[in-house]
């Protein structure tokens, strides 16, 4: 970009609208500069989206800027951290002023919604992509880790899974919407809510956590691998909407979905029977529904069943999987 | 990629080589988590560069993988801060496990010695290019900032200026080096040393700091604006290698390409008249040249003399100007 376009640029960032007190020294110098407090532990995490692997290059601003934020903190949800600040890596073809307004737009409005302050970032001439980091702290020593869950946990998600693969679908399909159901669907893909509360809440009494960024039967697998203990999902007791059930027509193709969908942002958690009863009490204030869908084991791999039996339906992957149904 | 590419890209970075021990949880989870220590305030920058705008796409990538770091490493040095974690964001248009090995070598080189441990990132598939976040430590509320020069305040800078424009002029040329002064401008080019260690050491003198990756002039205006002050810098006095002066064949010549030679990572510094004499002894252990190469003023503006007369030759920026040397 020339000097100029930068100006401009810089102009839209440095009017974003959190200040936290932390922040010491924000966009503007070399570097920026926090006050992490006293007995707490940074959390780091960082997200690329990249037009034409991510996201389509026509794609609403607004509706990418949502999504490179979402998922940040999504895994910042799944730690149990509280989300801080972040920084922004912007890489554009050439200065689009409509395209920039509709992503601060976007950007700003779920950063103020979770008090995240935008402390820094560059911005580059190339083609379009997007880089944050965002950084959450937490008590020291209470970040939920993927590798701490033990045979005898209970397996449980948060929310209801399948909706943002069904409402990928009807995306992919290139036609509008054709009823209320597709475009609840539609929505529920392109704003999944981060469970940042949840996983704040779930310091106290989860063993592991992940988000449901993948779909569940893979980022599951990252627990049990993470943890060396196997699982048994029940695939009939897995949460799924109203509107998922009309889209599909019966329960198990559901199901299906449910067990692949990505980018939902749900998490997936176990908890131990002796701290089980104290997951209502500290889901409340949170009011996060979640459900139980299953069971750690010892030893190694994953089993899903339907109504106690093991299914024998192929799972490679939600998107193919989708192609197929 | 598919998920045995990002396999393999993966292991090359879990298997980097610093081990911190304030990272509680390093690559492998949805976040990684640090300990800050206590009483120190954290400094974060991020440098973002795409093939074909800030390197050359056949660019050697132990050099791409050093510039990255370099170019972030300087920038905490600018505020005084001590490097200690970053994250990397790398975007591939397909798995070459060539580029990837140089990568990792020219990275873990850097970060092995700045003691820099890799916590996290992302690897996408899309147009090459890659994004850093790096964060470090300071003191409370002694990191060195743009908006602290005053009137009176002397002005320094580190090293020598303008090989780092001449090696790129050599090498834009196409042609092998000449001679050996050449050869040194261009790995002067490739490998201009961040000042971390000076920077660190003039947090307890320095009123101000900014690091010159955009050329002396146009960062040195960074600090003016911010401090509400100006500055006449004594161009005679820039501090420059025999290589240049050979290269260029005469003083004043090599005095433009100081002014204007962006990517060297040297630090343009003030301070006050009562910090003066400490200098040498802060940067002793460090040993940094420095020269003095003028002095600020009130009021706006900044005024470049040449044996105490204002000059007026044309310093629009260095690649520009290069191309009309």
């Amino acid at each position: 970009m020339s000097g100029n376009e930068f100006d401009l640029i810089n102009r839209y960032f440095k009017s974003q609208p959190v200040n936290r007190k932390d922040v010491v020294l924000g966009i503007g110098d070399d570097a920026s500069v926090i006050s992490v407090p006293e007995n707490s532990q940074l959390v780091v995490t960082t997200d690329t989206l990249v037009a034409g692997t991510h996201f389509l290059k026509n794609t609403d601003p607004v509706k990418v800027a949502y999504k490179a934020l979402a998922s940040n903190l999504s895994d910042l949800a799944a730690m149990g951290a509280v989300p801080s600040w972040c920084s922004l890596a912007l890489t554009m073809p050439k200065l689009d002023e409509v395209w920039l307004k509709g992503f601060c737009e976007g950007f700003y409005k779920l950063a103020e919604y979770y008090h995240v302050q935008l402390i820094g970032g560059d911005t580059t001439r190339g083609p379009l992509s997007l880089t944050i980091t965002l950084q959450g702290i937490v008590p020291a020593d209470t970040a939920i880790r993927r590798d701490g869950a033990k045979a005898g946990d209970w397996l449980y998600v948060t929310g209801n899974l399948g909706d943002s693969a069904a409402g990928l679908d009807v995306i992919l399909s290139g036609l509008a919407p054709k009823n209320s159901t597709e475009e609840i669907l539609v929505e529920r893909h392109y704003y999944s809510q981060p469970r940042v509360l949840a996983g704040q809440a779930l310091r106290s009494v989860a063993s592991s956590s992940i988000d449901i960024s993948d779909g569940l039967i893979t980022d599951l697998v990252h627990i049990l691998k993470a943890s060396n203990v196997s699982a048994i999902v029940n695939a009939d007791q897995l949460p799924v909407s109203e509107e998922l059930l009309q889209f599909v027509d019966n329960p198990k193709d559901a199901a299906k979905i449910a067990l692949c969908s990505g980018e939902e942002y749900e998490l997936c958690f176990t908890v131990s029977e002796s701290q089980r009863d104290k997951l209502d009490a500290v889901l409340l204030d949170t009011t996060t529904p979640i459900t139980c869908i299953g069971k750690i084991y010892p030893g190694e791999g994953l089993r899903v069943n339907w109504k106690g039996k093991s299914i024998d339906w192929p799972l490679s992957g939600w998107v193919h999987f989708l192609k197929n149904k």
